[in-house]
Parts: C-alpha cells; structure tokens; sequence
C-alpha cells in the first residue's frame, strides 16, 4: 500500500462500485503464464484494499479478493485468440453487468467493448498491446464510446488519432518477487524469441563487454523457433548460455541474482512488465529506448537508457553504479499494484462523473 | 424470380432500405467456397430484383447488384475464425450504419450481433451453422435484443429457449445449376470427410445396394484425414471410387448426373445446401431423417426419407422413380434465391414495424 491514500480518505467519501472484466482464456489468478489475467488479478486485490467495491467478471473458479460473477464455468487457453470464446464472453455482460449496479466497467477483453451500447454504463478499456494496424483503427472506433486507457505515454502517441482518457503503467506486487541486494556477475535476457525483443543485440553487447549472459526466452511457436535457429543458434557458446523458457521461482532467482536485464528493444513496446519486475528485485534495467522504456527506466537512478546499440557494452560496465534498492523503491513507489489501482480509480472517478471519453462529440445511442 | 410478387406490388408499397452485413473473410460474391457468403451475395441480388433498397457490408471489392459500404480494404480467409478480424469488422458497424439510414439491419456474422446496442436499429440475425453448446447460449442471448432467424423449424427445436423471429430456409439460384433428366448409375455423396455426413453408411448402402459410389469430400484438417484414413480408406475400392475434394463445373457435372445424392447424416444438420443443390439439377436426394432432412426432402416426390441406414439401400434402388423436373421445380418455388429473399423480406418488414425481436420483456438499452 506504501503512503497512497484510500479511498474512503478522499474528498467525496462515496464508495465507488466498479466491475473488472478480464479476458475468458484463463481463470484468475493465473498458475504461470498470462500478462493480462496477471495484471486484472493484482488490480482487483489491491482495488479491495482500497475500499473500492469490485466484483471481477471472469471465466472459472473465484480466486481473489474481489466479488466474482463467472462468465463460463471453465477457461480454455487452447482457444486464445479464436473469435466464438470472445463474443461468447462479451454477449453475457449486458445481463450480467445489469445485475451488479456498477459505477464504471473496466474491460480488459477484446470484444467486451463492443457491448458498451447495449449496457450503456461508463467503460474503461485498457489497450494491452499495440496500438499499430488493424488493433489500432480498432482501438481508435472504440475510444469514441468508451474512455480508452494507455500503459505508456509512448502508446498514446503510436495512435494519436484515438481520444485517450489517461495513460496508467503496469504494476506488479513487490513482495512477490525477491529482493536482493548483491548480484552475480551475468547479464539477463528475458522475452520471447523474437527480433523485436533484440537477442542479437544482446548477444553481441555482452561479448563486446566480456559479460557473461543468460539468454532466457519463449521459443515456442514456428516464427519464434525459426528466428532461433537462423540468427541466435549460431552465436551461442562461450558465456552466453542459452536456458529456453523459464517461469515460477526460476524466472525470480534468475531476475534477483543478475547484475542487469539486458532489453536492447527493437520494435515500440507498449510497456514492457519485464523491466519492472526486474527492478522489483532490485536489479537495473540496460535497454535501448524505444516504445516506454523511457518511462520506465529512469536513467541513471534504475538502470541506463542507451541510444544506439553501441552503447550497451559500456552500461553493462556500469550497472553496479546503480543502487538495487533505487529499483525496488521505484517499483513501490510508482509500479506496484497499489499503485495501478490508485491510478484506476481516479480514472474510474472520472468517468463515473463524466458519463464518458473525454471528447464531448460522441456518436448518439 | 418466379411467381413471387414485386415489392412494390405490396400492399404498403414503401420502399425498405435494408443494410445485409458480411463476414469479414471473403470477397462478395465468392469465388468457390463459403456458404454464408454466396448465400448473402444472393440474397442481396434477389432483394435488387424485389426492388428492397439493399446496402452490402462487406470486405473488399464491390461484387454484387446491391449498393456496396466496405468493411474493410481485403478479405484474408486464412484469419477465419479468430477474434481479431471479427471485432474490427464488427467495431465499425455503429458508424458505417448511421451514415446509411436503414430500416432494418441484417447481420450474417458473428461478432457483428453485439454491436446492435450501440446503433439502435432493428436488427436481424442469422443463425448459420448448429446452435448447440456455446453457439446456442449465444443465439439465445442474442436474440433478447436482436430478431433470430433459423435455417429450419429442426434447428429451432434444438434452441427452444431463444426467441426466434422466424424460419427462412436457405435457397440458390437455380440457373445456376445444369438440370440433367437422365442420369448415369453411380449415387453420389458429396460433403465434409466426417462422421456427422455418414460417409460409411454410404459406402455400406451402395455396396448393399449393389450400385456404384463416388465419394467426394472435404478432407483437409487434421480430424478429417485421420477420419479418412481410420474409418474411410480401407473400405475403398471395386465400385467405391474416392475422388478427394469438389468444386465448381466438376461438382456441378457430378450432381447433376447422379441417380441421386446419398445424405446419410448421423447429425442435426441445420439445413443442407447440398440436397437442394443436387435438387437444382434434377437430382433426387436420399437421407436419413435428421435435422433439416425432412423439411428439404420431399418424400416419394424429391428423394426419399429414411428412418435407418438399413432402409437406405432399398430407396437407392427406387431413385429413379423420382422425376427429376419435380426436384428441380422444388428448388426453383421454395429453395430459390428469389424465395429466400421473399422470406427475408418479410421478416425485415415484420421487424421494421415492431421494431425488434418477437417477445415484449426485452433489457431495457
């Protein structure tokens, strides 16, 4: 909670009723894997220990702090991405939602906005990704009608065109994740298996520095396993030690003992959770800026913010010069979960008192 | 067109402006597969013939007699089934619709339904495929809000508890089809490599039978091939000839000179295009009584109905007794484009009045 006021010490007192809608692939918490479900999971439990009165529409069992309305009796993750589970899901909120006497929906879901005409309450929606292509004219339609929420500033801008409401970076629970204070002595990459996320920039920093580096990614899928062999396979070797995916207390362990994460980025991450859990465990970022990394990483303080791959080697030198408990302050201070929910529920305050997005030209219903 | 009366020959004489939504993965008209698509495509051209004021949304290029609104720049129909295309294409609607000032909106896609909330208008569904399991608790809930029309009083009966608007079977243009009177000896089964067409009582029946068997399918996924291969291939051979997957002049050659077409589904189909495209040549249909099959088949005038595989090899035998300008005069006043859009456009005249689905408690919007 660190020094963030509740809510029932705000100025209008009022207890504000607010229904989170996470996505039907997965039940909440999540076991492993799943960004999304991971984020609404801690938001909703850190929104409880606000006063705010949430109840999370999700598919599956109850299993956090909030009231809960199953939108399915079970969750497939098979399934993600295939259209019928998502406007299954969407098709129950109108009567579910009817049900509950919200203030304000939190849709986290693809399809789930496109009911906001039928219910008619006030709707936050989350861009979880990217804001580019066919997600982006899709992002923009909806922020018409529902009040349309960034992880980064950086995102906002990639679609200009869409009437952002606020922009709230992610959060992670702190205690969750080990803090520790002296590292070992290699650098840490962890993503998936992709030209985006820069391995082969990472690779060659890390030679260049005479860093050892653990190479820790998702390689799961055709593209990511093709990416692997043709451009990461043949550098392997030496201290630069391929590991594969990893996830649960190793994913922590290899987080808590590096000296760096190494995020030589190459595409616009939207946010980039990776970096603040790294930080949470007191261990500074090394990332070329792109995407949020800016607003993320504050230089100098949590990690270093490098322009040109060239400059990687040289801030790998350097990330001893930065304090591990710098990073885990700024995780508390402005990543954690407290910090995501007070940031949403001034947006939910918002646009419970709005009515709506911030433009005022809104189509009629 | 038939004796089927002109629009502007009813009674209020009003011309209806109708707005027919597509999916969003082919062009208009079709080039060779997807049901839906030829059937919207001639569902629109036929309403332009009954003088109806159609607008088609679809993706892609403008393909058909009707005023035309895109969706979208390109159909890509290997993204089929996933959420992304859908919600974009569905995302779009409340705009593009208000632009066009229609009575009714028709809507032949998935995600689409969800959006009638947002613009108001009276909205009419089709119910395409089976409405068990998640489909059905789809439709029912779609159909609180927006007016359901099945494909047969058989698919209806499977979804008692959603309020349908009405049944309007599906229908082709018979010109279309090559209409052969005398037919060569082989019965023909013509459909998906699975065990709900019942390809192995086929091959059961027409060795029973003693008549020879071409044997035509969709074999593509992965359930398919091993079906084949597990059930099918090895009873193939002397007068059982597999000739893989049909389409355009072939398909059309092979249904039109069949001593009938063999439909002996093991599931409830909800309508069957095939029987009433091998009516469409003349060509009498033998089935077994599920699903659609009875509403389809006249029996002792366009094939004949059968209680079990056991009585299907006797009613081969009797094909020829159906006259084959009885099957195709069937098509052509109750399986036509024509008809189907006579139907349509009473339930859309229907809706226009009332204003929305049949029963009076609907959600408040």
């Amino acid at each position: 909670m660190g020094a963030l006021p509740r809510t029932d010490r705000e100025g209008d007192g009022a207890a504000l009723r607010v229904a989170v809608v996470a996505p039907p692939w997965l039940e909440l918490p999540p076991d492993a894997y799943g960004g999304v479900e991971s984020m609404c999971s801690d938001l909703v439990d850190a929104l409880v220990d606000r006063g705010v009165a949430v109840t999370l529409l999700a598919p599956g069992r109850h299993g956090t702090a909030a009231a809960f309305r199953p939108t399915g009796p079970t969750a497939d993750p098979r399934l993600m991405g295939q259209a019928l589970p998502e406007v299954v899901h969407a098709a129950q909120l109108p009567e579910l939602l009817m049900d509950l006497c919200v203030d304000v929906v939190h849709d986290n879901t693809l399809a789930g906005p496109l009911v906001a005409g039928s219910h008619g309450l006030p709707t936050v929606v989350t861009a979880h990704g990217p804001v580019q292509g066919d997600l982006g004219s899709y992002y923009r339609t909806l922020s018409r009608r529902a009040s349309l929420v960034a992880l980064s500033d950086a995102q906002r801008a990639h679609l200009p065109s869409a009437r952002w409401a606020a922009t709230v970076p992610n959060g992670v629970r702190p205690e969750r994740f080990p803090f520790r204070a002296t590292k070992d002595g290699y650098a840490l990459f962890l993503g998936r298996m992709s030209p985006d996320k820069g391995p082969v920039w990472a690779i060659d920093a890390a030679r260049a520095a005479g860093l050892p580096l653990v190479l820790a990614a998702k390689c799961r899928e055709d593209a990511e396993k093709a990416y692997f062999e043709d451009n990461v396979e043949p550098l392997l070797g030496g201290a630069v030690e391929w590991i594969g995916e990893v996830g649960g207390q190793q994913k922590h362990d290899l987080l808590a003992g590096a000296r760096c994460l190494l995020f030589p980025i190459d595409w616009e991450e939207p946010f980039g959770m990776v970096m603040i859990e790294a930080m949470a465990c007191g261990t500074p970022v090394v990332a070329l800026r792109r995407g949020a990394v800016p607003e993320v990483v504050d230089h100098g303080r949590t990690g270093w913010v490098c322009d040109r791959p060239a400059e990687l080697p040289a801030a790998l030198l350097r990330a001893a010069e930065i304090d591990p408990r710098a990073c885990r302050a700024a995780v508390e201070d402005r990543f954690s979960a407290a910090a995501l929910a007070a940031g949403y529920e001034r947006v939910y305050r918002q646009v419970a008192a709005s009515g709506g997005p911030p433009a005022a030209a809104r189509p009629a219903s």
